[in-house]
């Protein structure tokens, strides 16, 4: 008990010290919310290159380092490591059990280990903590151990993070206590949850929700297609309803690190419990269709037909097979179609690729064929290709523009006034005023 | 030209005459709204003991009369008809033609008629229009056609009707001028769309929303039960993240005229139109599955087996066949199982039963070979029986209470006393404070 009292006290005097591991977006945006409330924080990375250029900046209470010994300094720990899926979609843990290996052995007693990262219902209780107990230290008495899943939203701009409710859960009294009180400190609210499960499945639900709704709307759109409605006006108009909706938009597909991630934690999880979840199932195969409904509009617009006869418009095959399917595809006597993409990041004005529906596109026109190139201010490099100058020159040399990502630096009036053929994926251009050579998808 | 001119005048001050086909709770909702604004107004209704109701009220401009030629009198004519679908799912639109066939016969030149029953995309162009043109008249030059969906929203008293915005769409641009004239004069903001058709699947999105996200809600609180996990408790600590998400809670199923009918139109149409909308088609079958969980659940409260083999957990079966199956079961020897269902109709405050979930768990619970009464303090009498009061005695009297629809005016405090099992589908008991004989689903 007086062990609890004393780690309590050492948070509310921001005499704690804190230990984030992994210094991505997650654990990057709380170190600024951490040292901005004077606590002394280390990051913890594995290039040292990486901890070069945090220590570089010299921010006020943050170094960095490579050296997971320095975990045994920590009073709090934050584990913030990415939890990716393979490309089965199962949950690929190695960053997250090589992480609580890490604070294994070098826990030592009073220490808070919180996870951060989005794992599937379980993952905190029956995997991190029995990682955790081989350092011979005991739960609730020793060590604390407590789950609390990030909410940090890249590119928002209208909510800080530290006015984000922060959901928490500890695995006894005394990591609740704990945790409460370390994000009391740095957080406007705070939601206490009744256990780790619940904690870990509220972020799964939150994306999940994302998910089937991006999908719902992306179904749908294929639908008012056939009617030559736009599913923009429809999405807006649904909007008007003062209760009872929430607009979501087409998109080519959904990217990132958690909507096309979490839902099939969730998924996995409820297999195993023989439990049908038919929604993220469904909803998975839809989003995977996506990037081959922008080829095969692309081929439309173009008027050329793709190559390959896999391009069904009515079944959702699952992307990897088939890509697996084109791969084999030989190209035809025709010259070979000039692709720009416009946009690399699975959102606007992020610098990030992750499982972004352009890498997708990218790889299906190679498939068909085609020279693909690529404009991304924020990703001046990628695949040993370089980011094209978005100029008229560049326009010219292209057969067709895909619009994928609308970041707000790319200069649409360029767009509006070139000649060449563009797909506007993201609805920049409203139907009204839309220039006869810009489509949508 | 003229025609339109007048037209436009004529509702501007006031002096258009306004028919309501259909006096249910939509049609009488809007009759509310135009006779408060003046306009005189009669609602077409079909049976004499309805409009003898109506017209007992003396409400000033209302009149009703079962006599459709009064048309004839009419300057814009609402067609607020129900169309419900029929048991396979599919469109039943009896009622839609029949009105439209009475609007023909008595159509004049300068009348608008403007469709709010909610239908497929296309219904208006493709259903109601060659109805009206068997009249002889012509569209865009003798009369005008326009359809606006209804947003109506039974026992709200958040948003008064005329605050929630009004989608319109005309067949034709003279169409369009009058019905957005005309919605102008009763609702605070009218949102023209560029098409009926676009109008149509507006209305559709908004209740295939809320099937969709009811159904993944009920879908992940099959999997939080494996982990002992409340449902309720993730929706609420998710809805503290303010974005990217909006709550909606576990339920013994969908009812009503327009979530569990909506869909459906949209679904039978990309069938015809050989597109895929695997989501609807999920949720369906997910919704029809919750009165099933209800019964089950009740009998593993009672600690007794369902009669029937055919109750499984994992599939969901439609309802449609499991009742079949059900029929045929023989009771047991064991004494009949007393349950009283409370509230009957599908959600709380309104006197509407159509599509319950109620309805479908008092099915199966015959099917089970239990005994079935009812406390609704709004529906006094159905299916020959009556409305049990909700006392002690009523109480004592059966061996299992399940609280299906939580109307505000129940006395939940008796219940928290009674020492009767209680299955509370909706949550109306927190689980902090339930009672150890309140159960949850």
């Amino acid at each position: 008990m007086q062990m609890v009292k004393e780690a309590v006290k050492k948070i509310q005097t921001r005499k704690a010290k804190i230990g984030i591991i992994g210094m991505g977006y997650v654990g990057a945006a709380l170190a600024d919310l951490v040292t901005e409330k004077r606590f002394e924080t280390t990051g913890f990375v594995t290039r040292q290159e990486r901890a070069d250029r945090i220590n570089e900046r010299k921010t006020t209470h943050l170094r960095a380092t490579t050296n997971p010994s320095d975990l045994k300094k920590q009073d709090v720990i934050l584990i913030c490591v990415q939890t990716p899926v393979d490309e089965s979609k199962l949950p690929d843990l190695r960053f997250l059990t090589a992480a609580s290996e890490q604070v294994a052995n070098n826990l030592h007693p009073g220490q808070l280990v919180i996870v951060e990262s989005s794992i599937a219902t379980g993952t905190t209780r029956n995997v991190v903590l029995p990682i955790l107990m081989k350092s011979g230290l005991k739960p609730d008495v020793d060590f604390f151990l407590a789950f609390s899943p990030e909410r940090v939203d890249p590119g928002n701009k209208d909510v800080a993070l530290g006015q984000i409710p922060k959901v928490v859960a500890g695995l006894d009294t005394n990591s609740h206590i704990l945790v409460k009180t370390f994000y009391e400190q740095i957080m406007e609210k705070v939601v206490p949850v009744s256990s780790l499960e619940t904690a870990e499945m509220v972020k799964l639900f939150e994306n999940t929700f994302r998910l089937i709704n991006i999908s719902l709307v992306n179904e749908l759109a294929a639908y008012a297609k056939t009617w030559d409605i736009d599913m923009w006006e429809i999405v807006n108009a649904a909007a008007t309803k003062p209760f009872g909706f929430m607009p979501h938009y087409p998109s080519p597909g959904i990217g990132g690190h958690c909507i096309p991630v979490d839902p099939f934690y969730l998924l996995d999880d409820a297999k195993k419990r023989g439990v049908n979840l038919e929604l993220i199932e469904a909803s998975g195969r839809i989003n995977d269709a996506q990037p081959k409904k922008v080829v095969e509009r692309t081929f439309e617009i173009l008027e050329r037909r793709p190559i390959q006869t896999t391009f069904g418009t009515d079944t959702y095959s699952e992307l990897p097979h088939a890509l697996m399917g084109l791969k084999g595809g030989k190209s035809t006597s025709r010259s070979k179609p000039k692709i720009l993409l416009l946009g690399l990041t699975y959102k606007p004005d992020v610098d990030d690729v992750r499982e972004s529906p352009a890498l997708k596109i990218w790889d299906l026109f190679l498939a068909e064929g085609c020279e693909v190139s690529y404009h991304d201010p924020l990703i001046p490099q990628y695949r040993e290709a370089e980011s094209k100058p978005l100029t008229h020159e560049t326009l010219a040399a292209h057969d067709m523009i895909v619009l994928v990502t609308n970041h707000s630096s790319i200069d649409y009036d360029l767009l509006a006034k070139a000649g060449k053929k563009i797909l506007d994926t993201r609805h920049v251009f409203a139907n009204e005023n839309k220039p006869s050579h810009i489509y949508g998808l």
